[in-house]
Protein backbone atom coordinates (compact mmCIF):
# COMPACT_ATOMS: atom_id res chain seq x y z
CA UNK A 1 0.00 0.00 0.00
CA UNK A 2 1.54 3.81 -0.60
CA UNK A 3 2.73 5.75 2.17
CA UNK A 4 2.61 9.54 1.81
CA UNK A 5 6.06 11.64 3.10
CA UNK A 6 6.29 15.08 4.07
CA UNK A 7 9.08 16.47 4.43
CA UNK A 8 12.39 17.76 3.53
CA UNK A 9 14.57 17.76 0.22
CA UNK A 10 18.03 19.49 1.18
CA UNK A 11 21.03 19.91 -0.70
CA UNK A 12 24.13 18.70 2.31
CA UNK A 13 27.41 19.47 2.36
CA UNK A 14 29.04 16.78 4.46
CA UNK A 15 32.72 16.48 5.98
CA UNK A 16 33.25 13.11 7.82
CA UNK A 17 36.65 11.30 8.20
CA UNK A 18 36.02 9.39 5.08
CA UNK A 19 35.75 12.84 2.92
CA UNK A 20 33.50 15.27 1.64
CA UNK A 21 30.49 15.69 -0.70
CA UNK A 22 29.16 18.99 -1.57
CA UNK A 23 25.45 20.33 -2.01
CA UNK A 24 24.78 16.21 -1.92
CA UNK A 25 20.68 15.27 -2.03
CA UNK A 26 19.25 15.02 1.28
CA UNK A 27 17.03 15.78 3.42
CA UNK A 28 14.28 13.77 5.47
CA UNK A 29 12.05 13.42 2.85
CA UNK A 30 14.12 11.86 0.06
CA UNK A 31 15.75 9.77 2.77
CA UNK A 32 12.60 8.05 3.81
CA UNK A 33 10.94 7.62 0.46
CA UNK A 34 14.50 5.99 -1.41
CA UNK A 35 14.21 3.59 2.10
CA UNK A 36 10.56 2.87 1.94
CA UNK A 37 10.55 2.45 -1.68
CA UNK A 38 12.14 -0.75 -1.39
CA UNK A 39 9.12 -2.29 0.09
CA UNK A 40 6.23 0.11 -1.45
CA UNK A 41 5.16 2.95 -3.54
CA UNK A 42 5.51 6.35 -1.76
CA UNK A 43 3.89 9.65 -2.40
CA UNK A 44 6.37 12.82 -1.93
CA UNK A 45 5.57 15.94 -0.41
CA UNK A 46 8.16 19.01 -0.46
CA UNK A 47 10.05 21.69 -2.09
CA UNK A 48 12.85 22.54 -3.74
CA UNK A 49 14.32 25.54 -5.23
CA UNK A 50 14.63 26.26 -9.08
CA UNK A 51 18.42 25.69 -8.71
CA UNK A 52 17.76 21.69 -8.17
CA UNK A 53 19.19 19.35 -10.59
CA UNK A 54 16.05 16.44 -10.61
CA UNK A 55 18.60 14.50 -11.98
CA UNK A 56 20.32 13.48 -9.46
CA UNK A 57 17.35 11.90 -8.09
CA UNK A 58 16.48 9.36 -10.99
CA UNK A 59 16.96 6.57 -9.59
CA UNK A 60 13.73 7.56 -7.55
CA UNK A 61 12.05 7.13 -10.92
CA UNK A 62 12.79 3.89 -11.23
CA UNK A 63 11.78 3.30 -7.25
CA UNK A 64 7.55 3.64 -7.52
CA UNK A 65 8.23 7.45 -6.10
CA UNK A 66 5.44 9.89 -7.04
CA UNK A 67 7.36 13.60 -7.23
CA UNK A 68 4.66 14.77 -8.74
CA UNK A 69 4.25 16.35 -4.72
CA UNK A 70 7.78 17.93 -4.53
CA UNK A 71 6.91 21.47 -5.56
CA UNK A 72 9.56 23.86 -7.46
CA UNK A 73 9.62 27.04 -6.02
CA UNK A 74 11.33 30.26 -7.12
CA UNK A 75 14.83 30.55 -5.06
CA UNK A 76 17.39 28.42 -3.88
CA UNK A 77 16.67 25.01 -2.42
CA UNK A 78 17.18 24.28 1.67
CA UNK A 79 21.21 23.84 2.57
CA UNK A 80 22.79 22.03 5.49
CA UNK A 81 25.97 21.87 6.05
CA UNK A 82 27.82 19.75 8.61
CA UNK A 83 30.97 18.80 9.41
CA UNK A 84 31.55 15.45 11.97
CA UNK A 85 33.86 14.60 14.87
CA UNK A 86 36.59 12.10 14.31
CA UNK A 87 33.76 10.25 17.09
CA UNK A 88 31.18 9.97 14.19
CA UNK A 89 28.40 10.36 16.46
CA UNK A 90 28.88 13.52 17.20
CA UNK A 91 28.68 16.76 14.65
CA UNK A 92 28.77 20.12 14.15
CA UNK A 93 26.10 22.16 12.17
CA UNK A 94 28.53 24.67 10.31
CA UNK A 95 25.24 26.02 8.06
CA UNK A 96 21.76 26.23 7.95
CA UNK A 97 19.97 28.03 5.01
CA UNK A 98 16.28 27.31 5.00
CA UNK A 99 15.61 29.36 1.44
CA UNK A 100 12.71 27.75 -0.32
CA UNK A 101 12.06 25.40 2.93
CA UNK A 102 11.02 28.21 5.03
CA UNK A 103 7.94 29.16 3.40
CA UNK A 104 6.94 25.60 2.86
CA UNK A 105 3.50 24.51 3.02
CA UNK A 106 2.62 21.10 2.01
CA UNK A 107 0.14 20.76 -1.50
CA UNK A 108 -1.09 17.39 -0.72
CA UNK A 109 -2.10 16.21 -4.65
CA UNK A 110 -5.83 14.44 -4.82
CA UNK A 111 -3.90 11.51 -6.13
CA UNK A 112 -1.95 11.30 -3.16
CA UNK A 113 -5.36 11.51 -0.22
CA UNK A 114 -5.97 7.82 0.31
CA UNK A 115 -2.79 6.78 0.59
CA UNK A 116 -2.97 4.36 3.70
CA UNK A 117 0.37 5.42 5.23
CA UNK A 118 1.60 8.69 6.18
CA UNK A 119 4.81 9.50 7.38
CA UNK A 120 5.00 13.37 8.58
CA UNK A 121 8.89 13.86 8.90
CA UNK A 122 10.38 16.56 11.35
CA UNK A 123 8.51 20.05 10.22
CA UNK A 124 6.81 22.48 12.06
CA UNK A 125 3.89 20.79 14.31
CA UNK A 126 1.33 22.84 12.68
CA UNK A 127 2.00 21.95 8.86
CA UNK A 128 1.86 18.59 9.87
CA UNK A 129 -1.82 19.04 11.54
CA UNK A 130 -2.59 20.58 7.96
CA UNK A 131 -1.30 17.27 6.35
CA UNK A 132 -2.90 14.99 8.68
CA UNK A 133 -6.43 16.97 7.67
CA UNK A 134 -5.90 16.40 3.74
CA UNK A 135 -5.53 12.75 3.95
CA UNK A 136 -8.19 10.47 4.04
CA UNK A 137 -8.68 7.95 6.75
CA UNK A 138 -4.82 6.63 6.63
CA UNK A 139 -4.43 2.97 8.67
CA UNK A 140 -1.22 4.15 10.21
CA UNK A 141 0.10 7.23 10.56
CA UNK A 142 4.04 8.17 12.08
CA UNK A 143 5.65 10.74 13.51
CA UNK A 144 9.02 12.66 14.07
CA UNK A 145 9.86 15.18 15.51
CA UNK A 146 12.82 17.22 16.72
CA UNK A 147 13.95 18.93 20.48
CA UNK A 148 13.53 22.41 18.41
CA UNK A 149 9.76 21.98 18.33
CA UNK A 150 9.21 19.99 21.50
CA UNK A 151 10.78 23.26 22.83
CA UNK A 152 9.48 25.79 20.76
CA UNK A 153 6.39 24.72 19.56
CA UNK A 154 5.17 21.94 22.25
CA UNK A 155 1.60 22.82 22.17
CA UNK A 156 0.64 22.23 18.75
CA UNK A 157 3.33 19.55 19.12
CA UNK A 158 0.94 17.92 21.65
CA UNK A 159 -1.83 18.22 19.38
CA UNK A 160 -0.13 16.17 16.57
CA UNK A 161 0.30 13.47 19.19
CA UNK A 162 -3.17 13.22 19.69
CA UNK A 163 -3.97 12.42 16.05
CA UNK A 164 -1.35 10.02 15.19
CA UNK A 165 -0.74 5.82 15.98
CA UNK A 166 3.14 5.81 16.18
CA UNK A 167 5.99 8.65 17.12
CA UNK A 168 9.41 7.49 16.29
CA UNK A 169 12.11 9.76 18.38
CA UNK A 170 15.66 9.12 19.93
CA UNK A 171 16.65 8.93 23.36
CA UNK A 172 17.23 12.87 24.08
CA UNK A 173 13.97 13.77 22.28
CA UNK A 174 12.05 11.03 24.43
CA UNK A 175 13.82 13.07 27.47
CA UNK A 176 13.10 16.24 26.26
CA UNK A 177 9.27 15.52 25.60
CA UNK A 178 8.66 13.78 28.99
CA UNK A 179 11.44 15.15 31.63
CA UNK A 180 12.23 11.28 32.37
CA UNK A 181 15.59 10.29 32.21
CA UNK A 182 14.51 6.09 32.52
CA UNK A 183 13.77 5.44 29.18
CA UNK A 184 11.33 2.90 29.40
CA UNK A 185 9.20 5.20 32.04
CA UNK A 186 9.32 7.89 29.99
CA UNK A 187 7.69 5.76 27.22
CA UNK A 188 5.10 4.20 29.17
CA UNK A 189 3.92 8.13 29.76
CA UNK A 190 3.48 8.54 26.45
CA UNK A 191 1.57 5.74 25.66
CA UNK A 192 -0.72 6.78 28.86
CA UNK A 193 -0.92 9.86 26.98
CA UNK A 194 -3.03 8.32 23.71
CA UNK A 195 0.12 7.08 21.64
CA UNK A 196 -0.22 3.40 19.90
CA UNK A 197 3.19 2.88 19.45
CA UNK A 198 6.65 4.25 20.09
CA UNK A 199 9.98 4.11 18.35
CA UNK A 200 12.68 4.70 20.30
CA UNK A 201 16.00 5.14 17.83
CA UNK A 202 19.25 4.66 19.82
CA UNK A 203 21.49 5.41 16.82
CA UNK A 204 24.47 2.52 17.56
CA UNK A 205 23.14 1.29 20.43
CA UNK A 206 19.76 0.14 18.48
CA UNK A 207 16.01 0.58 18.73
CA UNK A 208 13.37 -0.09 21.24
CA UNK A 209 9.70 -0.74 20.05
CA UNK A 210 7.08 0.00 22.79
CA UNK A 211 3.31 -0.67 22.40
CA UNK A 212 0.60 -0.96 25.27
CA UNK A 213 1.21 -4.96 25.22
CA UNK A 214 4.68 -5.45 23.05
CA UNK A 215 8.16 -4.41 24.16
CA UNK A 216 10.90 -5.31 21.28
CA UNK A 217 14.52 -3.83 21.92
CA UNK A 218 17.30 -4.72 19.43
CA UNK A 219 20.86 -3.81 19.05
CA UNK A 220 22.16 -2.33 15.77
CA UNK A 221 23.56 -3.64 13.09
CA UNK A 222 26.94 -3.25 13.50
CA UNK A 223 28.67 -1.69 10.56
CA UNK A 224 32.05 -2.14 9.92
CA UNK A 225 32.99 1.56 8.78
CA UNK A 226 30.46 4.49 9.19
CA UNK A 227 31.01 6.97 6.31
CA UNK A 228 28.60 9.62 6.72
CA UNK A 229 25.58 8.89 9.01
CA UNK A 230 23.20 12.02 7.79
CA UNK A 231 19.69 10.38 7.30
CA UNK A 232 20.54 7.57 9.43
CA UNK A 233 17.04 8.03 11.12
CA UNK A 234 15.09 8.91 8.25
CA UNK A 235 16.27 5.96 6.44
CA UNK A 236 15.39 3.91 9.23
CA UNK A 237 11.62 5.27 9.57
CA UNK A 238 11.48 4.31 5.64
CA UNK A 239 12.78 1.02 6.09
CA UNK A 240 10.05 0.48 9.15
CA UNK A 241 6.99 2.25 7.56
CA UNK A 242 7.70 1.21 4.16
CA UNK A 243 7.63 -2.80 5.76
CA UNK A 244 4.34 -2.21 7.53
CA UNK A 245 3.14 -0.88 4.13
CA UNK A 246 3.97 -3.89 2.56
CA UNK A 247 2.55 -6.27 5.10
CA UNK A 248 -1.08 -7.52 5.27
CA UNK A 249 -1.67 -7.01 8.86
CA UNK A 250 -0.18 -4.95 10.75
CA UNK A 251 0.81 -7.69 13.83
CA UNK A 252 2.80 -7.69 16.73
CA UNK A 253 5.60 -9.52 14.91
CA UNK A 254 5.10 -7.55 11.90
CA UNK A 255 5.89 -4.40 13.81
CA UNK A 256 8.92 -6.28 15.09
CA UNK A 257 10.43 -7.17 12.29
CA UNK A 258 9.42 -3.10 10.85
CA UNK A 259 12.27 -2.05 13.25
CA UNK A 260 14.59 -5.08 12.39
CA UNK A 261 13.86 -3.32 8.59
CA UNK A 262 14.25 0.09 9.56
CA UNK A 263 18.00 -0.69 11.55
CA UNK A 264 18.85 -2.91 8.45
CA UNK A 265 18.22 -0.13 6.20
CA UNK A 266 19.74 2.43 7.93
CA UNK A 267 22.81 0.46 8.20
CA UNK A 268 23.46 0.55 4.59
CA UNK A 269 22.31 3.76 4.52
CA UNK A 270 25.64 4.74 6.38
CA UNK A 271 27.62 2.89 4.40
CA UNK A 272 27.86 5.84 2.01
CA UNK A 273 27.35 9.66 1.56
CA UNK A 274 23.95 10.69 0.28
CA UNK A 275 22.48 8.37 -1.28
CA UNK A 276 25.14 6.60 -3.21
CA UNK A 277 24.71 3.39 -0.95
CA UNK A 278 21.16 2.96 -1.41
CA UNK A 279 21.26 3.28 -5.03
CA UNK A 280 23.34 0.71 -5.22
CA UNK A 281 21.50 -2.39 -3.30
CA UNK A 282 17.55 -3.70 -3.62
CA UNK A 283 15.27 -5.41 -2.20
CA UNK A 284 17.57 -8.86 -1.91
CA UNK A 285 20.14 -7.13 -0.38
CA UNK A 286 18.59 -6.13 2.19
CA UNK A 287 16.65 -9.29 3.21
CA UNK A 288 19.87 -10.94 3.21
CA UNK A 289 21.91 -8.70 5.80
CA UNK A 290 18.37 -9.05 7.74
CA UNK A 291 18.86 -12.52 8.17
CA UNK A 292 22.32 -11.75 9.16
CA UNK A 293 21.18 -9.23 11.64
CA UNK A 294 18.76 -12.07 13.35
CA UNK A 295 21.57 -14.59 13.40
CA UNK A 296 23.62 -11.85 15.15
CA UNK A 297 21.15 -11.47 17.77
CA UNK A 298 20.31 -14.67 18.35
CA UNK A 299 21.01 -17.07 21.73
CA UNK B 1 33.53 -26.85 37.44
CA UNK B 2 34.61 -24.58 40.08
CA UNK B 3 35.74 -20.84 39.34
CA UNK B 4 38.77 -18.92 41.07
CA UNK B 5 38.33 -15.16 41.45
CA UNK B 6 40.59 -12.93 42.31
CA UNK B 7 39.55 -9.15 43.44
CA UNK B 8 38.26 -6.71 46.13
CA UNK B 9 36.21 -7.21 48.71
CA UNK B 10 34.90 -3.49 49.86
CA UNK B 11 32.40 -1.84 52.29
CA UNK B 12 30.85 0.51 49.46
CA UNK B 13 28.78 3.87 50.70
CA UNK B 14 26.37 4.48 48.11
CA UNK B 15 24.35 7.53 47.20
CA UNK B 16 21.53 7.29 44.94
CA UNK B 17 18.12 8.72 43.30
CA UNK B 18 16.63 5.82 45.45
CA UNK B 19 18.39 6.22 48.89
CA UNK B 20 21.59 5.70 50.27
CA UNK B 21 23.56 2.62 52.46
CA UNK B 22 26.75 3.09 54.01
CA UNK B 23 29.60 0.50 54.58
CA UNK B 24 27.68 -2.22 52.92
CA UNK B 25 29.29 -5.55 51.46
CA UNK B 26 30.11 -4.98 47.91
CA UNK B 27 33.49 -4.97 45.28
CA UNK B 28 34.67 -7.07 42.53
CA UNK B 29 35.17 -10.50 44.07
CA UNK B 30 31.79 -10.21 46.06
CA UNK B 31 29.71 -8.77 42.86
CA UNK B 32 31.09 -12.04 41.01
CA UNK B 33 31.03 -14.32 43.31
CA UNK B 34 27.27 -14.00 44.29
CA UNK B 35 26.63 -13.71 40.64
CA UNK B 36 28.52 -16.79 39.41
CA UNK B 37 27.36 -18.71 42.11
CA UNK B 38 24.16 -19.47 40.43
CA UNK B 39 25.74 -21.40 38.31
CA UNK B 40 28.77 -22.74 39.94
CA UNK B 41 31.09 -23.38 42.99
CA UNK B 42 33.60 -19.98 43.30
CA UNK B 43 36.81 -19.98 45.42
CA UNK B 44 37.31 -15.94 46.49
CA UNK B 45 40.65 -14.88 46.88
CA UNK B 46 40.75 -11.17 48.20
CA UNK B 47 41.21 -9.64 51.14
CA UNK B 48 39.15 -7.46 54.23
CA UNK B 49 40.21 -5.69 57.70
CA UNK B 50 39.78 -6.94 61.00
CA UNK B 51 36.61 -4.71 61.01
CA UNK B 52 34.49 -6.87 58.76
CA UNK B 53 31.66 -8.29 59.63
CA UNK B 54 31.28 -11.43 58.17
CA UNK B 55 27.65 -11.82 59.04
CA UNK B 56 26.72 -9.80 56.22
CA UNK B 57 27.83 -12.08 53.31
CA UNK B 58 26.41 -15.29 55.19
CA UNK B 59 24.37 -16.28 52.37
CA UNK B 60 27.83 -16.70 50.27
CA UNK B 61 28.26 -19.92 52.53
CA UNK B 62 24.75 -21.32 51.59
CA UNK B 63 26.11 -20.95 47.86
CA UNK B 64 28.69 -22.83 47.31
CA UNK B 65 31.29 -20.18 47.66
CA UNK B 66 34.47 -21.22 49.62
CA UNK B 67 35.98 -17.94 51.26
CA UNK B 68 39.07 -19.68 53.14
CA UNK B 69 41.07 -17.87 50.86
CA UNK B 70 39.42 -14.49 51.51
CA UNK B 71 42.37 -13.02 54.03
CA UNK B 72 41.95 -11.04 57.02
CA UNK B 73 44.62 -8.40 57.54
CA UNK B 74 45.26 -6.06 60.24
CA UNK B 75 43.76 -2.67 59.51
CA UNK B 76 40.31 -1.58 58.00
CA UNK B 77 38.52 -3.00 54.85
CA UNK B 78 38.93 -1.09 51.59
CA UNK B 79 36.35 1.36 51.58
CA UNK B 80 34.69 3.21 48.67
CA UNK B 81 32.19 5.97 48.63
CA UNK B 82 29.79 7.66 45.43
CA UNK B 83 26.88 9.39 44.52
CA UNK B 84 25.33 8.91 41.17
CA UNK B 85 23.41 11.49 38.97
CA UNK B 86 20.00 12.17 38.28
CA UNK B 87 21.21 10.36 35.29
CA UNK B 88 22.20 7.12 37.03
CA UNK B 89 24.91 6.40 33.96
CA UNK B 90 26.69 9.17 35.76
CA UNK B 91 28.72 9.26 39.02
CA UNK B 92 31.29 10.62 41.37
CA UNK B 93 33.46 9.42 43.53
CA UNK B 94 33.14 10.78 46.87
CA UNK B 95 36.18 8.75 48.59
CA UNK B 96 38.62 5.77 48.06
CA UNK B 97 40.31 4.08 51.15
CA UNK B 98 42.48 1.61 49.74
CA UNK B 99 43.37 0.47 53.35
CA UNK B 100 44.20 -3.45 53.62
CA UNK B 101 43.93 -3.65 49.70
CA UNK B 102 46.20 -1.62 49.08
CA UNK B 103 49.37 -4.06 50.03
CA UNK B 104 46.58 -7.01 48.72
CA UNK B 105 48.96 -9.87 47.95
CA UNK B 106 46.74 -12.82 46.64
CA UNK B 107 47.81 -16.14 48.21
CA UNK B 108 45.85 -19.03 45.98
CA UNK B 109 45.20 -21.67 48.50
CA UNK B 110 46.46 -25.29 47.47
CA UNK B 111 42.67 -26.79 47.04
CA UNK B 112 41.95 -23.33 44.80
CA UNK B 113 45.14 -24.51 42.34
CA UNK B 114 42.95 -27.02 39.91
CA UNK B 115 39.87 -24.48 39.60
CA UNK B 116 38.77 -25.47 36.45
CA UNK B 117 37.82 -21.12 35.21
CA UNK B 118 39.70 -18.05 36.16
CA UNK B 119 38.24 -14.62 36.69
CA UNK B 120 40.46 -11.88 37.59
CA UNK B 121 39.05 -9.42 38.55
CA UNK B 122 40.11 -5.71 38.04
CA UNK B 123 43.23 -5.07 40.14
CA UNK B 124 46.78 -4.51 39.48
CA UNK B 125 48.01 -6.78 35.97
CA UNK B 126 51.26 -7.56 38.18
CA UNK B 127 48.97 -9.51 40.70
CA UNK B 128 46.88 -10.87 37.70
CA UNK B 129 50.06 -12.41 36.21
CA UNK B 130 50.81 -13.52 39.37
CA UNK B 131 47.52 -15.78 39.75
CA UNK B 132 48.34 -17.27 36.61
CA UNK B 133 51.41 -18.56 37.61
CA UNK B 134 49.86 -20.29 40.51
CA UNK B 135 46.89 -22.03 38.87
CA UNK B 136 47.11 -25.35 37.12
CA UNK B 137 45.86 -25.66 33.68
CA UNK B 138 42.52 -23.91 33.64
CA UNK B 139 40.35 -24.52 30.70
CA UNK B 140 39.14 -20.66 30.55
CA UNK B 141 41.13 -17.96 32.12
CA UNK B 142 39.08 -14.72 31.79
CA UNK B 143 40.54 -10.96 32.76
CA UNK B 144 39.01 -7.78 33.57
CA UNK B 145 40.83 -4.24 34.09
CA UNK B 146 40.23 -0.62 34.45
CA UNK B 147 41.62 2.84 32.92
CA UNK B 148 43.92 3.25 35.84
CA UNK B 149 45.83 0.26 34.53
CA UNK B 150 45.35 0.23 30.79
CA UNK B 151 47.08 4.03 31.29
CA UNK B 152 49.29 3.01 34.37
CA UNK B 153 50.86 -0.08 33.64
CA UNK B 154 50.18 -1.01 29.91
CA UNK B 155 53.33 -3.11 29.57
CA UNK B 156 52.12 -5.41 32.88
CA UNK B 157 48.37 -5.14 31.15
CA UNK B 158 49.77 -6.09 27.98
CA UNK B 159 51.55 -9.33 29.17
CA UNK B 160 48.30 -10.29 31.35
CA UNK B 161 46.44 -9.93 27.91
CA UNK B 162 48.76 -12.62 26.34
CA UNK B 163 48.43 -15.66 28.94
CA UNK B 164 44.23 -14.55 28.47
CA UNK B 165 41.43 -16.27 26.55
CA UNK B 166 38.75 -14.07 27.38
CA UNK B 167 38.83 -10.05 28.16
CA UNK B 168 35.40 -8.24 29.26
CA UNK B 169 35.63 -4.46 29.50
CA UNK B 170 33.60 -1.82 28.65
CA UNK B 171 33.50 0.61 25.12
CA UNK B 172 35.64 3.09 27.05
CA UNK B 173 38.16 0.95 28.19
CA UNK B 174 38.15 -0.49 24.65
CA UNK B 175 38.57 2.83 23.36
CA UNK B 176 41.21 3.65 25.84
CA UNK B 177 43.49 0.31 25.19
CA UNK B 178 43.62 0.50 21.28
CA UNK B 179 43.07 4.07 20.44
CA UNK B 180 40.36 2.97 18.22
CA UNK B 181 36.90 4.53 18.66
CA UNK B 182 34.82 2.16 16.24
CA UNK B 183 33.89 -0.70 18.67
CA UNK B 184 33.97 -3.51 16.02
CA UNK B 185 37.71 -2.23 14.56
CA UNK B 186 39.06 -1.87 18.22
CA UNK B 187 37.93 -5.56 18.50
CA UNK B 188 39.27 -6.92 16.14
CA UNK B 189 42.54 -5.21 16.46
CA UNK B 190 42.96 -7.01 19.78
CA UNK B 191 41.91 -10.43 18.74
CA UNK B 192 44.88 -10.15 16.22
CA UNK B 193 46.89 -9.57 18.76
CA UNK B 194 45.90 -13.02 20.20
CA UNK B 195 42.81 -12.94 22.34
CA UNK B 196 40.42 -15.48 21.85
CA UNK B 197 37.32 -14.01 22.85
CA UNK B 198 36.46 -10.02 23.59
CA UNK B 199 32.87 -9.31 25.56
CA UNK B 200 32.46 -5.67 25.46
CA UNK B 201 29.55 -4.66 28.10
CA UNK B 202 27.31 -0.79 27.12
CA UNK B 203 25.98 -0.72 30.57
CA UNK B 204 21.96 -0.23 29.49
CA UNK B 205 22.32 -0.58 26.03
CA UNK B 206 23.77 -3.85 26.10
CA UNK B 207 26.71 -5.91 25.33
CA UNK B 208 28.91 -7.59 22.08
CA UNK B 209 30.41 -10.66 22.23
CA UNK B 210 33.34 -11.28 19.50
CA UNK B 211 35.50 -13.95 18.67
CA UNK B 212 37.05 -15.61 15.93
CA UNK B 213 34.26 -16.50 14.29
CA UNK B 214 31.24 -15.26 15.87
CA UNK B 215 29.88 -12.16 16.40
CA UNK B 216 26.58 -11.85 19.06
CA UNK B 217 25.16 -8.36 19.74
CA UNK B 218 22.34 -8.00 22.39
CA UNK B 219 20.56 -5.19 23.92
CA UNK B 220 20.51 -5.18 27.67
CA UNK B 221 16.98 -6.48 30.23
CA UNK B 222 14.93 -3.46 30.65
CA UNK B 223 15.34 -2.32 33.94
CA UNK B 224 12.22 -0.95 34.95
CA UNK B 225 13.92 1.26 38.18
CA UNK B 226 17.57 1.29 38.66
CA UNK B 227 18.29 1.13 42.25
CA UNK B 228 21.96 0.99 42.31
CA UNK B 229 24.56 -0.06 39.44
CA UNK B 230 27.00 -0.90 41.91
CA UNK B 231 28.62 -3.62 40.28
CA UNK B 232 26.71 -4.26 37.72
CA UNK B 233 29.86 -5.02 35.64
CA UNK B 234 31.32 -7.66 37.65
CA UNK B 235 27.81 -9.07 38.02
CA UNK B 236 27.99 -9.16 34.16
CA UNK B 237 31.08 -11.21 34.88
CA UNK B 238 29.68 -13.69 37.20
CA UNK B 239 27.11 -14.76 35.51
CA UNK B 240 28.81 -14.99 31.94
CA UNK B 241 31.51 -17.08 33.51
CA UNK B 242 29.13 -18.77 35.77
CA UNK B 243 27.44 -20.26 33.00
CA UNK B 244 30.32 -21.17 31.27
CA UNK B 245 31.42 -22.62 33.89
CA UNK B 246 28.37 -24.71 34.08
CA UNK B 247 28.34 -25.96 30.25
CA UNK B 248 30.15 -29.36 29.25
CA UNK B 249 31.33 -27.69 26.01
CA UNK B 250 32.49 -24.08 25.68
CA UNK B 251 30.33 -23.91 22.26
CA UNK B 252 29.77 -20.75 20.34
CA UNK B 253 26.02 -20.90 21.44
CA UNK B 254 27.11 -21.52 25.34
CA UNK B 255 29.58 -18.35 25.21
CA UNK B 256 26.27 -16.54 23.59
CA UNK B 257 24.54 -17.56 25.89
CA UNK B 258 27.03 -16.40 28.63
CA UNK B 259 26.30 -13.31 27.80
CA UNK B 260 22.61 -13.17 27.83
CA UNK B 261 23.16 -14.75 31.58
CA UNK B 262 25.37 -11.87 32.46
CA UNK B 263 23.14 -9.69 31.11
CA UNK B 264 20.23 -11.07 32.57
CA UNK B 265 22.19 -11.70 36.24
CA UNK B 266 23.47 -7.76 35.91
CA UNK B 267 19.62 -6.80 35.65
CA UNK B 268 18.97 -8.07 39.33
CA UNK B 269 22.03 -6.96 40.74
CA UNK B 270 20.66 -3.21 40.41
CA UNK B 271 17.61 -3.70 41.55
CA UNK B 272 18.36 -3.03 44.85
CA UNK B 273 21.38 -1.66 46.48
CA UNK B 274 24.96 -4.28 47.62
CA UNK B 275 23.88 -7.60 47.06
CA UNK B 276 19.93 -7.02 48.46
CA UNK B 277 18.05 -8.27 45.34
CA UNK B 278 20.52 -11.20 44.51
CA UNK B 279 20.09 -12.58 47.54
CA UNK B 280 16.39 -12.51 47.24
CA UNK B 281 16.42 -15.06 43.92
CA UNK B 282 17.11 -18.39 43.17
CA UNK B 283 18.29 -19.88 39.55
CA UNK B 284 14.77 -19.79 38.96
CA UNK B 285 14.67 -16.78 38.49
CA UNK B 286 17.01 -16.02 36.26
CA UNK B 287 16.38 -18.47 33.88
CA UNK B 288 12.48 -17.02 33.76
CA UNK B 289 14.12 -13.80 32.85
CA UNK B 290 16.50 -14.94 30.34
CA UNK B 291 13.34 -16.27 29.03
CA UNK B 292 11.66 -13.31 29.07
CA UNK B 293 14.62 -11.64 28.02
CA UNK B 294 14.91 -13.83 24.73
CA UNK B 295 11.30 -13.21 24.04
CA UNK B 296 12.04 -9.55 23.85
CA UNK B 297 14.57 -9.63 21.34
CA UNK B 298 13.56 -11.96 19.24
CA UNK B 299 11.79 -10.96 15.66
Amino acid sequence: MSILVVGSVALDTVETQSGKVSDSPGGSALYFSTSASFFAPVNLVGVVGEDFDFSTINFLRKKEVDLSGLQVEKGETFRWGGRYHDNINFRDTLFTYLNVFESFHPVIPDKYRDSRFVFLANIDPELQLEVLKNVNAPILTVLDTMNFWISGKRKELDEVMRHVDVMILNDEELHELTGIINLNSAARTLLNQGLKVLVIKKGEHGAVLITGNDYFSTPAFPVEKVIDPTGAGDSFAGGFVGYLASCKRLTKNNFRKAVAYGTTVASFSVESFSFNRLKEIGRKDIDKRLELFRAITRF
